[in-house]
């Protein structure tokens, strides 16, 4: 065991804070990884207040992890020390069943290891997330990182990219295709980014008049005001896929009735409230709604590799862990263009590791 | 001009009653068909009472027609005089649209022309429907009936039949697949007789334990009382589909959750509210919810011919036409097994044909 500084919470109403813990050692198939950036997700403010009624407490989020490895176990074959390294959501699945055979483990049968908040394999105890110095992970879950990358901007690829890459690739879209985004925030920036360079057309809705220019800097075709009725109405019937990113209550019928015949929407945002959905709204088009959850091991890989190639990363905002409060005051607002990115140099170098 | 007798009503309060018309004589590309039987679909009480807000009265309602040919244009080449024939939901669309050009006419992106409560492209006129003694019909939008069969119990298959089918075959049911058919009604009876047909596994939900001895003698392999969570939950997870048949507000994530992952559950049954739906139901395991309507002209024949080789009818109790009004509320009751066809002899013989 080796002792690692982070920053967590001991209960829903307490701010997160300073906190020192216990990592395993590395075993002979793990790497221990220092952490230089990690990202800021939604889900991490949902579980640090337990707005999802799950959490374990302590509790220290964080699972947009990038740094170096600092040391690997003897059976380690794809990692050496000093090699540029990611964590994503997931730390550990059954690797047994149906869906960690079709390396979609973040579907595992018997429910995957979350990189926080999950029951770790190994220890039986809690799992301690990103906002930390380090971090020790099965090389089965552990993903290479591009060399010559802007590496801040590549953490939040871990859980946003994956997230919006995976529905993309696997309801096959590409040239030729008319794709929406819906919202222009952590996920929905990076869908259109990656919708883009994967040959769509893509059309992005926000509900912000003053979010359109941006949207067309990162690359939109169309941008389209949810809100103006006309807008939307011209577009009925006219898209083959549309990626919901919208984690807020909003009018899914509105986005599915622009969805051309046999074509889907995939929800990636997850609202707390149910989603009121006309049954006409799928039936006269034979429409679906799918949802999607972030995306396995491989897949992961094969989209960090996708983005270096396309020269993709998150536009973020560095901050220091110290300000993580305030940056979770202002993402409740939305006031963050388009991800928080916590330097983890603020936190002081690691005890060991 | 013929004149013909039927049943219709002239606003939304008044009871369906004697009404006499006048059809088109036959032009050259259509066919002329004396009607022996006409289903009673949930569809026709909601337009005879506005229900969908979109009724033009008078309104003659029928789209589970099937009938004797009495009559061909000359451009006719698919029947002759004395062939059996049916009419289903359609009687025309553009012919000229992606929808209409791959067989799939309930699409049309114009707008199908329903049998009834459409306007008929010949004459400009509504469409009168089943509830009739004759109808006259474009060649493309008949339906051959196998000799030899049942002629009341095929009636409906024109609408029942294929908007269980068509899902079946668009989602790929078959062998070694698990499927599930939500409630007991005149979809959801053609639902479960033609998903067993296909091959599958077939489990039937309702609300009902009244009716499982006769879920089971219809064909199902299982039947779940879905009021009760502990058999619901001992189903978790192990759908590849599920057809939903209920029209009444009901919690579709209770079998959204019975989904595999990547399991689709079609809407098939159209309840006035919206249904609620739970963003995690979709996500956690990449499910689809799904709408489909009716089917095409091509599917609805191949539907008529697939039940004529596996000895597949409708259940259905014989009423006359003077009783209708009986029968919806009947209908409205569930209080049906599993539908009313009306004998058209009761209306007497028509004036011409």
């Amino acid at each position: 065991m080796f002792v690692c500084q982070g920053f967590a919470t001991s209960n829903a109403d307490q701010p997160l804070g300073p906190f020192s813990f216990e990592r395993r050692d590395p075993g002979p198939r793990d790497v221990a990884i220092d952490i230089h950036y990690c990202g800021v997700c939604h889900s991490d403010l949902h579980t640090a207040r337990n707005e999802w009624g799950n959490t374990i407490y302590p509790c220290l989020p964080g699972h947009e992890i990038v740094g170096k490895v600092s040391a690997v176990g003897s059976e380690v074959t794809r990692f050496k020390v000093g090699d540029l390294a990611g964590v994503g959501c997931l730390v550990g699945s059954c690797q047994d069943c149906p869906s960690c055979a079709e390396g979609l483990e973040q579907y595992c049968e018997k429910g995957f290891i979350g990189t926080y908040n999950g029951i770790e394999k190994e220890t039986g105890k809690v799992t301690f997330g990103g906002y930390s110095q380090a971090i020790v992970v099965d090389e089965g879950f552990v993903l290479r990182i591009p060399e010559g990358v802007d590496l801040a901007a590549v953490a939040p690829l871990l859980c946003a990219g994956i997230t919006t890459y995976s529905p993309l690739k696997h309801w096959k879209v590409g040239p030729g295709q008319k794709v929406g985004i819906v919202g222009l925030g952590g996920l929905g920036h990076m869908g259109l980014k990656i919708a883009k360079a994967l040959g769509a057309h893509v059309v992005l809705f926000t509900t912000s008049p003053g979010k359109v220019e941006d949207a067309k800097r990162l690359g939109a075709d169309e941008v389209i005001i949810s809100k103006n009725d006309d807008e939307m109405a011209a577009h009925a019937n006219s898209f083959d896929f549309i990626l919901d990113c919208v984690a807020a209550d909003h009018d899914v019928n509105a986005y599915l009735g622009l969805l051309k015949r046999d074509g889907t929407m995939t929800q990636v945002g997850a609202p707390e409230k149910p989603l009121s959905v006309a049954a006409f709204s799928l039936i006269f088009k034979r429409r679906n709604f799918a949802g999607s959850l972030i995306g396995g091991i491989a897949e992961t890989q094969e989209m960090l590799d996708f983005c270096a190639e396309h020269g993709i990363v998150s536009d973020i905002e560095l901050i220091q862990i110290q300000d993580i409060e305030a940056a979770y005051a202002r993402m409740l607002k939305s006031d963050v263009k388009y991800r928080f990115v916590i330097d983890m140099a603020s936190l002081g170098q690691a005890a060991a590791a």
